[in-house]
Order: C-alpha cells, then sequence, then structure tokens
C-alpha cells in the first residue's frame, strides 16, 4: 500500500493529525517532535502533513489552540461569591487537568514552554493573560487595586497554579500527585483567596 | 594550533568541561545539549570531554551535584523560631537561586527534569526527599503528624516552591520575575507558615 494511499485525505485525516500531534508534542517536547513522528503516529504520509499544515510551528499553534477556551472558563469561575473564587479556580483548574482530553494539550503547553526558549514567550503570554490576569479582573477587591499590586496578586496566583500543575501532573509529586481534588479545592483554594484578599 | 594542545589537561580543564557543562544543559536542556558543544564551548577537543567523562550523562551527574548540599541549606534554615520557618525557606531558596553560581545548575534541573521523562524521576526524588521532606520534618507540629498528612503538606509546599522557581526563573512572570525578594517572602513565607500550621 503506498503511504499517500493510506488514509483518505479531509476533515478526518486533518482531525487525525491534529490528535497525533499533540500527543507527539506533549511526549516529547516542541524541540524533539518531528513531523515525521507525528506523521508516523497518525498513519500517513509527511507530505500529508505539509499539505496541511505548513511548518511544525503551524502545527503547534493549531494544537494550541484546541483545549479550552480560557477566556470562558474563567468567566464562569468567576461568578458566584467572591469569597470563594479561590477554591473554584483550584477546582476548575483541576478538572480542566483531570480530563484527558485537556490533559494532554496542556502538558504540551508546560513542557514545551519550560524546555524551549521560543515558546517561553508565548506560555508566557497565556499564563499572564488569559490566566491569572483574568482571575484578579474577577475579584471585586483585587480588581480595585493600583496596576503594579494587581500584577503581583497575579504573579503570586501564577506560581501557585504553575506550581500545582507540575507537581500534580509533571512531576507526579507524592502527596499532591495522589491527593483527591477536593483536598486540593480546600487547602490550595485558601491559598489563592489569601492572595485575592490580603 | 591542534585541538588537544589548545589546553593543558589537569584540574582546570576539568572545572572548564564542568562549567560549560552547566551553562550548556542550562541553555538546551539535557536532551538537547552535546558533548561536542559542551567541548566547544569549553574551548577543547571533544575527546578530552571523554577523558573525564564517560558519557553525557556521567556529566550531568556531575553537573547535579555541583550546586548545593541541599541537606545543609535546608539544616540552617530549620533553626530558629518555628513560626517563622515559612518566611525562612522562602528567602534561602530566593537566596541560592538569585546567585548565578547555583541558578545555571538549578535551571538545568528544572529544565531537563520536565523537558524529559529520563529525569523527571530524579527532580522528583530531589525536591521529595531533599527539599520538601527535610522541611516538614524540620517543624515541630508538621512532624508530629501521620505520615500521609506530612506527605500531602510536603507535596503542598512543593507546589509552591516549585511555582515561584518557574514563574520567576524559568517563564519570568511579570509580577513575580520583578518583585523584590523581600516581598515574595512576606507573601509566600505565609503560605509555606500554613501548609507547616494548619
Amino acid at each position: 500500500m503506498s503511504p499517500r494511499g493510506r488514509r483518505p485525505a479531509g476533515e478526518d485525516t486533518r482531525g487525525l493529525i491534529v490528535r497525533a500531534a499533540r500527543a507527539e508534542f506533549g511526549d516529547q517536547g516542541y524541540d524533539r517532535a518531528s513531523i515525521r513522528g507525528i506523521a508516523r503516529a497518525a498513519g500517513v504520509d509527511a507530505r500529508l502533513v505539509h499539505h496541511y499544515f505548513d511548518s511544525k510551528s503551524a502545527l503547534f499553534a493549531e494544537v494550541l489552540d484546541v483545549p479550552v477556551n480560557p477566556a470562558e472558563v474563567i468567566g464562569a469561575l468567576i461568578e458566584g461569591p467572591p469569597e470563594e473564587l479561590g477554591q473554584r479556580v483550584v477546582r476548575g483548574f483541576l478538572s480542566i487537568w483531570d480530563d484527558p482530553a485537556f490533559r494532554a494539550p496542556l502538558l504540551v503547553l508546560i513542557r514545551s514552554g519550560l524546555s524551549s526558549e521560543d515558546f517561553t514567550d508565548q506560555v508566557r503570554g497565556f499564563v499572564e493573560r488569559d490566566l491569572v490576569g483574568q482571575i484578579v479582573r474577577g475579584h471585586p477587591r483585587t480588581r480595585a487595586l493600583p496596576a503594579k499590586e494587581r500584577r503581583l496578586r497575579a504573579g503570586l496566583i501564577g506560581t501557585q497554579m504553575l506550581g500545582l500543575a507540575l507537581a500534580r501532573y509533571v512531576l507526579r509529586l507524592p502527596g499532591v500527585a495522589d491527593a483527591p481534588a477536593e483536598v486540593l479545592v480546600a487547602r490550595l483554594g485558601n491559598v489563592v483567596q489569601g492572595h485575592l484578599d490580603a
């Protein structure tokens, strides 16, 4: 069977490539993942990957776009009593990470952002703008603070959320990797709330 | 000039290679760093690197061993009032990371541990055993807790310390990357202390 005969072109093939790319980027990080490896995992010819995506970085951008619409997710978390925003943030964060469909692209983001300077800016922008920036703007007391203090609090919350993702899902640190989600919601929700209320 | 004539062999050459390796591993991560690149950075022939170190992983182990003796550093932090242990931990952690001589090998550790599955175990072991495990054993109230609860608290402190390193030194998240150390000591020392006292 010729390689280009393996799969028909079309929407499904594109989706197949994106799913394979997500897994490859997640396993290998951006730098080590290759179009050839992605094509192999998708069961298609590398030329077919190039037909849909100009470059590895175009494919990566596609993978990053898929997972979650952070504006929507965080917008939903912000609804509710401000004094429980910290807990809602941690609960929402864990429910996204604990869903295998989301975890793979998020692992891509975190691994690639940390291992390759090329993507540090991208990940920093995502965390600052779409993750913690939105949270502090969603709390009435924090929103009213001067920009510098608000930015500090967003950053402090960022350390906690990044560290949680890293310890639980990447490093699999005992005590955190095996803790029930609600234990983490209680203990770390409190930490996030402290930064919002302080 | 022949490559092997560039530098005399001996202690200085070995030290030169280790310093070059530390910088290369830090910049490139474990997987992308190469003996050839390290030799080039050290201004020596690659054969000379092989003369001192059997393999890239032997060189990496050497680099990891250099930075800090965590037992000593944390032993020193534990001395003092238990109600300020959280602040001392954050202050000690920042003073190590803010010292360029230590930051480079620590960046190696964190980048390599996160980007390459091969080193996840090594970094997890370091964080669990040498970093947070020692801290919770150094606090009288936490030390007396059942092992499972102590492990959870060590893990929670681990999320904060990892996230701080990541946000401030790797991702350079605004608000945290540019905060004075003492601001972080006050705000995050409080978080660590909360996990110890809770």
